[in-house]
């Protein structure tokens, strides 16, 4: 399970806590905040909880950076955890930070639950289908951007991408992986989701195997559409098969909910993500437009099977388009100049 | 405070959760997820909490250790960890562990309360005084054993103590870090606490102002009396005032509880840690002997002032003599093997 669930002494209550903590792998402290928020909040979603009682940040500052690289670079990547964390409605009231060679970020999510509140990921039956809601490819993504001040990584990708695309890409995989899951988990419960996980360090397919391998049914996943930002499944075939995107092994980080859902609530499902963030905080964005709502795929299906899951030979590619580059809050910024396809809600 | 305190949607429950995570500073891989655990405890225990729902496991793994290395410290930090925990009577069902540099070990504690399960560090009134539940001079005794091995800083101390002593010194320090806090919060209730916080990383001081900036009434705090791990005072002195530790501001790590008692209550409660842990959780040691209960000494007054507090010029240094050497745990050694001191219970 992505969280552990902890029967309390009261009312038939449970503790729910999940904790993650890693290094930034983007140059935006203000993005990387927000992402490392919503990577630990997305265990607490892959279980349909909506809710957050409260968050620990968790925060090494690197002996490395001088005094004014701490001031410019920690502010904000706190801010960025914290506008994350407003966003799905909870608040950090605690944590630790320590000098450390390298920079962590991370944090702890808890939250008490009835036991309504949650669902457990162990019920998919076969008939279920599979619904991704985010594009895999960050980690391609992440690494072409490096890749551009490196000559010799360059030359091998740059025949299949443009140094504009790099960037494109690269800003869509922060857009993604900034995004909370919360929309989800909403509606996990509305189409009545049989099971869920988040897809983040071992890829799409270790992910599925290891929620296969957690069911009570005799199941077994198959994957046959891979959704992908657009032109890393290019990139990773130009690189040799650059981290196994295509056989799903690729890391993803702060990755989209993989869900076992009935398949005829799937559709609706997909719909619903996309048509907007009414009804969980009750906003809506302003522009009514470009990542207003969040697109999901029908990726696979359940059938009968011994708990494994597996990729199709040729699965479909799905190329998703970028949707424009982010706006990176500056030092001294306020909420109103972040990001539309991030705001607050 | 020690811990945050979030109140949730359920029947005046409050969730309590506090976190802490540093560098190892013994060398004993056991004792040091003995010491990292007591020390998350710690921050619940200072608010009078007994009880833990659920710990989480923050580690690191040094990059610079090789595999066998690995093999041989990460699981006795992390059974010393876990041996900690079920003293406390709770257990650790979650955790992360990354690859960093350094070697980092720590926690998370939380616990859903009931408004009576915990005392808010904030009622000191003028006649209390303050009581200490472990000595100081934790820092000081860690360093000491370190400059064993530094002839620069070796000479410096030589003359006020044996490199047996040291040893010995090392030990007592490592055996109060790895002590739970626990007792002292359940009697905390029974006598009637108005206020506590546990001492770390600012010295009896610096936790000291902490704790009077938090009170409702016009008090402060004066220090007369400062127990000290025996011959640390003179390596202190003997080293030009080493750490400030007779001014109080030598860190603690795990260091013990200062509340602030109703003075008729005070000595009953040093006798009764004294006596013996029975009465929380049942058991009691089977020697019946040394180590079995703890030492607290009334160290100051609670008297009208300005939320401040000090130190008294020349406080009387209370030498507190070592108990005896700590059989370290080693590898494959199970739990009767553990030293008497820090058994479980």
């Amino acid at each position: 399970m992505d969280s552990c669930v902890i029967p309390l002494r009261h009312g038939g209550l449970s503790l729910v806590q999940t904790t993650d903590f890693f290094y930034p792998l983007v140059e935006d402290p203000y993005m990387m905040g927000r992402i490392a928020c919503a990577n630990v909040l997305s265990d607490l979603y892959a279980m349909g909880i909506t809710e957050c009682d409260n968050m620990l940040m968790l925060l090494s500052v690197s002996q490395k950076m001088n005094e004014k690289e701490r001031e410019q670079v920690m502010p904000l990547m706190m801010k960025g955890f914290r506008d994350a964390a407003e966003e799905g409605g909870t608040s950090v009231t605690g944590g630790q930070t320590v000098i450390n060679p390298w920079i962590i970020v991370g944090g702890v999510a808890s939250v008490v639950c009835q036991p309504n509140d949650f669902i457990m990921p162990d019920s998919a039956v076969p008939g279920d289908v599979l619904v991704l809601t985010k594009p895999l490819g960050t980690q391609v993504a992440v690494n072409a951007h490096q890749w551009l001040d490196i000559p010799e990584k360059w030359n091998k990708i740059k025949l299949v991408i443009s140094k504009e695309e790099v960037e494109q890409a690269y800003q869509e995989a922060m857009l993604n992986m900034a995004t909370l899951n919360r929309t989800a988990a909403a509606l996990m419960h509305k189409f009545n989701a049989h099971a869920a996980t988040d897809i983040t360090g071992f890829g799409i397919i270790g992910h599925a195997r290891n929620l296969a391998q957690q069911q009570r049914n005799d199941v077994a996943f198959v994957i046959h559409n891979l959704p992908i930002i657009s032109k890393m499944a290019a990139i990773s075939k130009a690189g040799g098969n650059l981290f196994g995107l295509l056989q799903g092994t690729s890391s993803e980080t702060s990755g989209g909910l993989l869900i076992c859902l009935p398949r005829e609530q799937a559709a609706r499902f997909c719909a619903e993500m996309k048509s907007s963030r009414m009804g969980l905080s009750g906003a809506v964005g302003q522009d009514g437009g470009v990542g207003d709502g969040q697109q999901a795929w029908i990726i696979g299906i359940v059938e009968k099977g011994n708990r494994c899951a597996r990729i199709i030979d040729k699965p479909r590619i799905i190329e998703v388009p970028y949707r424009g580059s982010v706006v990176s809050v500056q030092e001294g910024s306020n909420n109103n100049a972040s990001p539309p396809e991030v705001q607050q809600t």
